[in-house]
């Protein structure tokens, strides 16, 4: 089942829409899919300022409402879906778990990864919205060794925003492997329809070249 | 009407928990204060560290569930007093720009904020969350200028944030003030529960000094 009007999603392959493109596919929902291209630089023509004046991806749009961040974005579609069940509903006990969680990711992890790439220091401890690197690094451990998923038994939308996340993290060498962590990213990737969304945004990647 | 077990909440007076505070007074409910003390380092003690291992505020545990992160606390107890009408509910038109600019204060805004306090350059903008300081700025002017409110004609939990936020950034000079931001934050802070709070918590910072 699909909303009406359905859900406009602004996507460009290998960028950080990666993650929602997954979702859609874990959701096995219909949606429009407009395709940006990150090469020739799409995103900065005025027809996607004017849709989004970051210039960023994803965003969605749905009926009159605009949503973009990636957590935003992930959170809304996964209640806009509630049938599906990959969001602790309000009354949940782990519903507050699952918003510390997706908040968590663009308000301390990516803060502290971009600082990590760009080989700076992270700002003073009382300024810092995430204190330090190693702080961020043992709450993500501490959460891959807990249990079979982010929130334990239960595979949510916390799971495809943080398994795409430490996948390419750790791929790159930003953020450091653990056993857990590998099996982890391993246990998510291989979920079909997380693979059938990496493949697909593959098949994207390769038509645009050339 | 409260929830049963009460909400726990772990708040510093003149810190980022000053906002949750501000929530709580709008709101109009009971809650169970524990007060930490940054000037003595309380934080830092092993009693909270075991609570929050980045020993940052606001906290706050309900049940067996604990939430960090400004707006992830926010938008919790916003839902969680769903007859006090400052979240736009699950179906509402405005939900999904509540979850849009909820998210985007912690991934975007406050990194611009904190790399410009430390005078450093935004990363690249294909690794930046942000893009750059201006883009932000351009976006939060927006926003300020199309209504009374962060969302419209309605005050929400975003207002809380945001109205909180840039009072204390503009205050600092991290945000360059313009008389729309200027009018709009002081909207916010006029209102009863709002300058409430911060009586309050100045009265909570006097008492720990000396």
């Amino acid at each position: 089942m699909s909303p009406t009007p359905y859900v406009t999603f602004f996507h460009a392959p290998h960028s950080r829409s990666g993650g929602t493109r997954a979702l859609f596919e874990e959701l096995g929902v219909d949606y429009d899919m407009h395709v940006l291209n990150f090469k020739t630089g799409t995103q900065r023509d005025p027809e996607y300022l004017a849709i989004n004046p970051m210039g960023k991806v994803p965003a969605i749009r749905h009926g009159e409402a605009l949503i973009t961040e990636q957590p935003a974005v992930m959170m809304y579609l996964a209640d806009l879906y509630p049938e599906k069940g990959l969001a602790p509903s309000l009354t949940d006990p782990l519903r507050g778990p699952y918003l510390r969680w997706m908040v968590f990711y663009g308000s301390c992890f990516e803060p502290a990864v971009v600082d990590r790439s760009m080989k700076r220091e992270p700002a003073a401890k009382s300024t810092s919205p995430y204190g330090g690197f190693e702080d961020v690094m043992a709450l993500v451990r501490a959460q891959v060794d807990q249990g079979e998923w982010w929130l334990g038994d239960r595979f949510t939308a916390a799971d495809v925003l943080w398994g795409t996340a430490l996948n390419w993290t750790v791929g790159f060498g930003l953020v450091p492997e653990t056993p857990a962590m590998r099996a982890y990213i391993d246990r998510v990737m291989a979920r079909p329809a997380m693979a059938r969304a990496a493949q697909k945004d593959k098949a994207l990647a390769a038509s645009q070249e050339g």
